[in-house]
């Protein structure tokens, strides 16, 4: 089991094979069986497998060509808008659209997500998670026809493995973990904790094809910049406040 | 594998054992490998297993008492601090004090949480997730001496279990699943959606208990009330500003 978990690698191209609809059932069935605040289950899994559909999803993810190529797009929202039609169908007044029931709906449909990549990956399946889910959610509401209290938190490409690809490197662990409390990095932690990074032949020609002096300077200035982030911040702000979660 | 997941449920009493500290690792180790945005791991651990200092989480998260009562308590937080200081120590300007960078931190916490439920569960341990994580967040940011730009999301008691509980229901996955798009729930699927839940015997027990006329109002009036929503929403959206989440 910890062999499956430490095997894993994010897979972007699958073969033509699709996955049977009992199959994916079966670990969508799992997947639900993990945790999730109150046992209200604010979720819902949208499974797309439709080619014109899957074509209509790919510019929010910027068009990625796994988007079009896998088998199946799951998009995992927040979703309080069941149980609160369901409240109201109880003579109960609902009170779900705030930020802090976003959090504990994003919450429960992650770990639903992970849930179900681990159960995909121990059946020979290969995911990707498409972190573009939140920088574009006004687009993926749009397509996938997301009502209020609906909101997409993240989704994932599926689908069995054309090849698998390297391992991508991590940092050391006790660069991650603290005991008892919160230990802040001086800069000889620092070093010492991107190291490895920093001296690898894969990152050293990273930085010099984007013509950056540093590795941090490619993040900044190039794949998560500033500017980037504040554009994506006020979008999603927006996307929560349409969808009724910021009243 | 699958079994493992279908076999989950919530453990809230622990046996004296402790965890090994090399088994916590590897625990970790597994975590650490699952996916998480541009590699830029922005997320912390913080494991809290010392007596004086789970009796000062404690209060955070409603003296639950299995907060004391477990071997360790682990705290996943979004961390831009690590990588925002690997940036400035790099000649490189980090821009990660926004709402979108608190959310994709947020969500590689999450995952990393989830996996290391699966990989204790697979060595026999037991977990129960803190929804109060994100109710109490200052309380934690206060006991766990976090600095700016980390925040806590989610928080889990880990421990060999006392006794195994009878798993809770989910509601139907047909329920739960939108295939190609998402189809709203009209009354009649609700009722059918919801049946199982309000027919059986443990909930309709909790609903006389409560003096409500209908399950749904134990929820609205009770448990997760309007009330108390807007004021830890109110409470969440002050300590993201006060880590400097959203400048």
């Amino acid at each position: 089991m910890l062999n499956l978990l430490n095997d894993h690698r994010t897979v972007r191209k699958y073969t033509l094979e699709k996955i049977s609809p009992d199959l994916l059932n079966q670990l969508l069935e799992s997947a639900c069986r993990a945790s999730n605040t109150g046992n209200m289950q604010a979720y819902s899994v949208v499974v797309t497998t439709d080619e014109v559909l899957k074509k209509q999803l790919a510019p929010a993810h910027f068009n990625q060509p796994m988007v079009v190529q896998a088998p199946a797009i799951l998009t995992f929202c927040a979703d309080f808008n069941r149980f609160s039609t369901w409240c109201e169908q109880r003579q109960a007044e609902p009170g779900y659209d705030n930020f802090q029931s976003f959090i504990s709906a994003a919450i429960d449909a992650i770990i639903v997500a992970q849930t179900f990549c681990i159960a995909a990956e121990s059946v020979g399946l290969g995911i990707c998670y498409l972190g573009t889910t939140t920088y574009n959610a006004q687009e993926i509401i749009k397509a996938l026809k997301l009502p209020k209290l609906v909101i997409p938190v993240t989704a994932i490409t599926v689908g069995y493995p054309e090849v698998l690809p390297e391992q991508t490197d991590r940092l050391p662990l006790n660069g991650l973990i603290h005991h008892e409390v919160y230990k802040d990095y001086d800069a000889n932690e620092i070093d010492r904790i991107y190291a490895e990074k920093e001296s690898s032949d894969f990152y050293n020609q990273f930085v010099k094809e984007n013509n950056k002096d540093t590795l941090a300077q490619v993040f900044t200035d190039i794949r998560y910049s500033k500017k980037n982030n504040e554009f994506f911040s006020d979008k999603f702000l927006e996307a929560l406040k349409e969808q009724g979660f910021l009243q």
